[in-house]
């Protein structure tokens, strides 16, 4: 490989920018002559939005920077590719462009519908005897992509909703007043729950952790819900519930949206969709009189770098490295998958994998790993997500904020 | 002074234990024989509950720990002393608790309700010729106690707030969409906009900062707001507008109770309180169809102790300390305030002052530091609150948390 470009797409991630460090570090180290960089993912490819990385990254300190910078530096998008048959001169644009600028090889950092756009690109390429190799580099808060260990970025997120939680429960704890107080926090994942589950890791020797943990893997019961919530009641004074944005009734009916069995409407007739640890707040509220706060913890469960996992910053780093290095050895279609050692310390090795075992398909939270029962995460998921989250890389600070690197 | 009793009341910060750890240390260095710490504030003295600090702060390694805890470590009270005249009771009971304990120094760490409860206490002492004194030592988030340059507490609150949309700013530019996005972050202060204003410190050479800040010092004016957020997306595709928990329309109603003009009602037919960012964004996702998030900081505002200003800590090590020294040198019914030097590099003065001047008097936003054309903090305002938020004292992690320290 000459010339290169990496691509980041889909939501951000607190790492998604060290998979750029390892892309262009390795990629300089192999003697590539240009890294270049596509501007708010394929959708700006498309409109030939590219930068060349040098402008950027020669310089060390912003190497460090990068690390250390929140969200697509890149920029991204969520555009998906339409098939082959239905446009064929959107393949034929992109493969234009990749050759106009002599790029032979194409990196893309992104989740399940990344993957795909990798999938048919490296389809197209080999179909089409084109040069030009594709590959998926792993990135995803969600943790949803399958045959590999775990994602890069879902580390980072989980130690800032485990530290946010351990302050939350401290603060809740704060009153010694007569009647319990309630509060229910409301974590990212639509469809998965690894993000919820890692509300688990509030509990050590000095945090009680969190009272509940309701995930989209399970269907949600409001009854049983508001009963577990007054029994708890009966016992302490300061309750935690952690709860999945994602959470569905038996019906498959998210929780956000149906309030108590009816729709809500706004002062505009609009529906109105509150989040459901609103909505789960009110419902306690109203039928048991219990004090309740909602707290939603919202993007900055993925752009809290500034207590990113130094273990996921390391790790993104490495899946940008042998994507590169992959490539290099001439391999394509291939997205980089993490394969942890059944050894006793924490160990990861690198590999390479068929992407179309793994684009489009979503990974849950193994029901096993799930207590049912005590609405709690089991042993095996916290022996699973603890070494995930080890590891800090102090911010850069200036007048007392972190400093971050951004495209002029 | 011999036996002393420190407490904790209102709303937690992310320092106030920090005051804990400087009445503990002067008391020390002073040779008095015995701290208590009241749990749960007033409320809790009233029921005689009652721990000895050096059960906890004999070890370094805890004062350390403790330095680093959010919320109340003693607990915390929102009790509002009766006056004498209504309750001689209370008084008599809480004089008959600390002459049976042998205290003769009450130190109250607060806000302005608790500052009260000293005044209260130390005329109450005065006028029936108790020996004990009385100390305020200021903390509040909300910055609103009068005569003190500002208070320990908020210097963190607005560390972690400029942090914290810091990294929405870059997580909102993050996609290169067509249609602007449009994210409103709702910030605490009912009634002084001190917090919602520190947003103005994510601006700086690598960041934008946000687009508008909205304070409840200015009326707010809706469609004025529609306005302003539809020229600003004819100019830029990420908007991100600060608003205060506690704006209010000229007629001084809160915008979070009015949405557009009609009480909004829950499926349960409750009044429903959103949260002034949800209407808002609510508003201007239904009048100019742009896409609208709504984030609120929430109580991780005041306990994000992760984050905390190593000024802000040192600042409420020193007014703990300053209390105490004062006390032993018979002043009572006093609260400890911060003078700024009015010298090119900022320094602190600490001083004693009578409380009377202090309790239930609410300090505002200089409306000389609001730019109400461009919804933005003058520079004053910038150099007033720079150097609070400076210095960091990292957390200790244990397996990728922050550890605290809490009361067996």
């Amino acid at each position: 490989m000459k010339r290169i470009i990496v691509g980041q797409s889909g939501g951000p991630t607190a790492v998604i920018n060290s998979s750029i460090v390892g892309v262009y570090q390795k990629a300089k180290e192999l003697g590539i002559e240009k890294v270049y960089g596509m501007v708010y993912g394929i959708e700006g490819f498309l409109d030939e939005n590219i930068i060349d990385l040098d402008d950027y990254l020669a310089d060390d300190n912003n190497i460090e920077l990068l690390k250390r910078t929140p969200s697509a530096f890149l920029g991204s998008c969520r555009y998906k590719l339409p098939p082959f048959a239905e446009a064929k001169e959107v393949y034929k644009k992109i493969f234009k462009i990749l050759e106009k600028n002599d790029i032979d090889g194409f990196f893309y950092i992104g989740g399940n519908d990344s993957m795909d756009t990798v999938k048919m690109l490296s389809d197209y390429a080999k179909e089409n005897n084109k040069k030009q190799v594709f590959m998926g580099i792993p990135k995803t808060i969600d943790n949803d992509l399958s045959i590999t260990d775990h994602c890069p970025g879902y580390g980072s997120a989980a130690k800032y909703i485990a530290t946010s939680i351990k302050e939350i429960i401290r603060d809740n704890a704060s009153f010694g007043v007569k009647k319990p107080t309630v509060c229910i926090v409301e974590i990212m994942g639509r469809h998965a729950g690894w993000l919820t589950a890692a509300a688990a890791l509030a509990k050590d020797d000095t945090c009680e952790g969190v009272d509940a943990i309701y995930l989209p893997e399970i269907p949600f019961d409001i009854d049983k819900f508001v009963k577990k919530i007054e029994k708890l009641a009966t016992e302490k004074k300061s309750i935690v519930i952690a709860v999945s944005e994602g959470i569905v009734n038996k019906d498959g009916n998210f929780i956000c949206e149906i309030g108590a069995g009816e729709k809500k409407v706004d002062a505009f007739g609009h529906k109105q969709l509150s989040g459901c640890a609103k909505t789960l707040a009110d419902i306690i509220a109203s039928k048991t009189g219990l004090k309740t706060r909602a707290i939603e913890l919202s993007t900055l469960q993925r752009s809290a770098t500034h207590i990113a996992s130094l273990t996921d910053i390391e790790e993104a780093i490495n899946v940008g490295a042998v994507a590169v290095e992959g490539a290099n050895n001439g391999k394509t279609g291939m997205m980089v998958v993490m394969e942890r050692e059944k050894t006793k310390n924490y160990k990861i090795n690198y590999q390479l994998y068929d992407i179309h075992s793994i684009a489009n398909v979503e990974r849950k939270v193994p029901r096993e790993w799930i207590c049912t029962k005590h609405n709690k995460m089991k042993d095996p998921f916290l022996k699973y997500v603890t070494p995930l989250i080890k590891g800090e890389l102090i911010p850069i600070y200036k007048d007392g904020t972190p400093v971050h690197l951004v495209r002029k």
